[in-house]
């Protein structure tokens, strides 16, 4: 496995195999130095992956799987039943080191059981995290996590999500020293549950962590802070309520233009503006959420991604590999764990 | 005191007393029926309401405070270091029954802790929440509690936030049988933490309630429920979040509509069009939070609060008191408590 190799879920998300498989196409026809192997149904691969020329064909192997996990299905089963998975199927690539990263836009509790059960955490990590990049002002980039793979999280949890917030801040993001910061409801110290408070106390007694105290809801989007750290439960809902509002910005757009002839002409007129607008904030664009703290990448997509969002999602697995997160991770622990001692 | 009366804490607010007074000057002037007390620094406020006529002025009655309770100021030490403040005479006067409801832009910390302490929860509740309508598609408001009065929730708070919320959206958006639904990170009924779960099960085995289960967070700014219930931890970061996101897509307009002639000529024709897209997104508009659960009305107004802003948040106190929220929020919880027994 020297050729950098990337494993796809072709089976996952909300819109099925055919949005799948066009951004696997594009992410083929745009890698020429990456292989790919699809896990999925043949009888739907095969036919779809005819446009691609035969040198690109050689870089891609299908791998057949019978069984698919549902959408609404519940992780335990399957865990227990769906073992000829295309999801599992791509996650045990990563697992015998035959990918070097898996991307999936399918039920995310099954994605979280299934990396946690075959992966493992690195050492020093409790819990894998789901991490995702938000969108500010002056195109810098916030990481946020955990988005909903712990709904529970101890003071030891969210620390140890801080480390492996920075790391990836430096090395996905280019951010030589990444400001960490905590999720909290005011940035006054007497502010927060005890979880926060507890967490607040092992980051500042951690040097190797640029941490800067709390920030709120509203500085995810701003430039304060390089991570945002929070439990599963506040990331999840934070994540989901300000896409909620994108989306309801959208709507908005088009009820008000379509008002009448005059606001319709504004819209027209005004579309190259609004589209670039709509660019920047665009949940697309940071679709891939990463599974961190395992000894493996995997990369969680939209399950409602566009075609563009999960050739997002397929970059970033590229990138993540290329990087070697996890080792880079496991590396950053075991320092700052030393450096407490 | 037959005629409505409402007390304004003139001193609150990141803005300081000028934004306040001049939203208080607003709601003298449209609102002939009502009478207003000021709390605050009288050498501030005596020259600001020069400009109302006789008759205006004699709805107004100027509470001199010489204290002013600090934004970044810890509750406990407002408790105990502040009992000449314009922010605690505000409350004090809905405790005496000498104003109907009462509105401050200051520390919340501060506001709820005065207002817990001289107010009292009313029977049957055991914390006070802060909640505010959200902005949606269709004009449907929706009512999103706690804000951050309480980190901490057990399954029995939030099942009391959901009779609340619904009262309200009963009484304030008038609607017949509000849709109660709690925040979860998923719909399915595996989803959450232990006191969803457990909230869940109360709300199931109330009979009194229009319960609909779980809703993620986009569904904040859906048709999908009249009511959401959240611990205040999560709460406020759903509305910071979003509101940071609302911000962010401000701030994009403007910094897409400079990059050259042509995008600002668009935007200069598109204007009229962002501005009505813009004020149906505003969170100015649904400024004015609740704090319910209480044996009296207190409002609570953004610090950084606009005039507009303000005086939605006074308009808001006036239709509570008018609809008696807190006699109708204790009928509605003994009814509900007793249908349980």
């Amino acid at each position: 496995m020297s050729k950098l190799t990337i494993a796809l879920d072709i089976m996952g998300g909300d819109h099925g195999p055919p949005v799948i498989l066009s951004a696997a196409i594009k992410a083929i026809q745009h890698h020429p130095d990456v292989n790919f192997t699809l896990c999925g149904d043949e009888s739907i691969i095969n036919p779809a992956i005819q446009v691609l020329s035969d040198a690109e064909r050689r870089r891609v192997v299908v791998s057949h799987c019978d069984q698919v996990v549902d959408m609404g299905e519940a992780p335990t089963s399957a865990l227990r039943h769906k073992k000829r998975s295309s999801m599992r199927k791509a996650i045990e690539l990563v697992q015998a080191k035959e990918a070097h990263a898996c991307v999936s836009a399918g039920n995310t509790g099954a994605l979280l059981t299934l990396s946690f059960y075959l992966l493992k955490t690195l050492s020093g990590i409790d819990r894998p995290a789901l991490v995702s990049m938000m969108p500010t002002a002056s195109h810098h980039k916030v990481l946020l996590l955990d988005l909903g793979a712990n709904v529970n999280c101890t003071p030891d949890i969210l620390f140890q999500y801080g480390v492996m917030g920075s790391v990836l801040a430096q090395q996905v993001a280019g951010i030589a020293s990444p400001r960490v910061a905590l999720l909290n409801v005011g940035e006054e110290d007497i502010k927060g549950n005890a979880q926060v408070k507890s967490a607040d106390q092992l980051f500042k007694d951690a040097p190797g962590i640029n941490y800067i105290g709390y920030v709120e809801g509203d500085d995810i989007f701003t430039d304060h802070a390089d991570v945002v750290v929070t439990d599963g439960f506040t990331g999840n809902v934070a994540l989901k309520s300000s896409e909620g509002l994108a989306k309801l910005v959208v709507s908005e757009v088009k009820r008000h233009s379509q008002r009448n002839i005059y606001t319709r002409l504004m819209a027209k007129i005004a579309f190259p503006l609004l589209k670039s607008i709509y660019n920047s904030v665009n949940p697309d664009q940071y679709n891939g959420a990463s599974l961190i703290g395992l000894r493996g990448i995997v990369i969680k997509s939209h399950g409602n991604a566009s075609k563009d969002a999960f050739y997002y999602a397929i970059v970033q697995a590229m990138q993540e590999a290329r990087m070697q997160v996890p080792d880079k991770i496991k590396t950053k622990i075991e320092t700052v764990l030393l450096e407490q001692l």
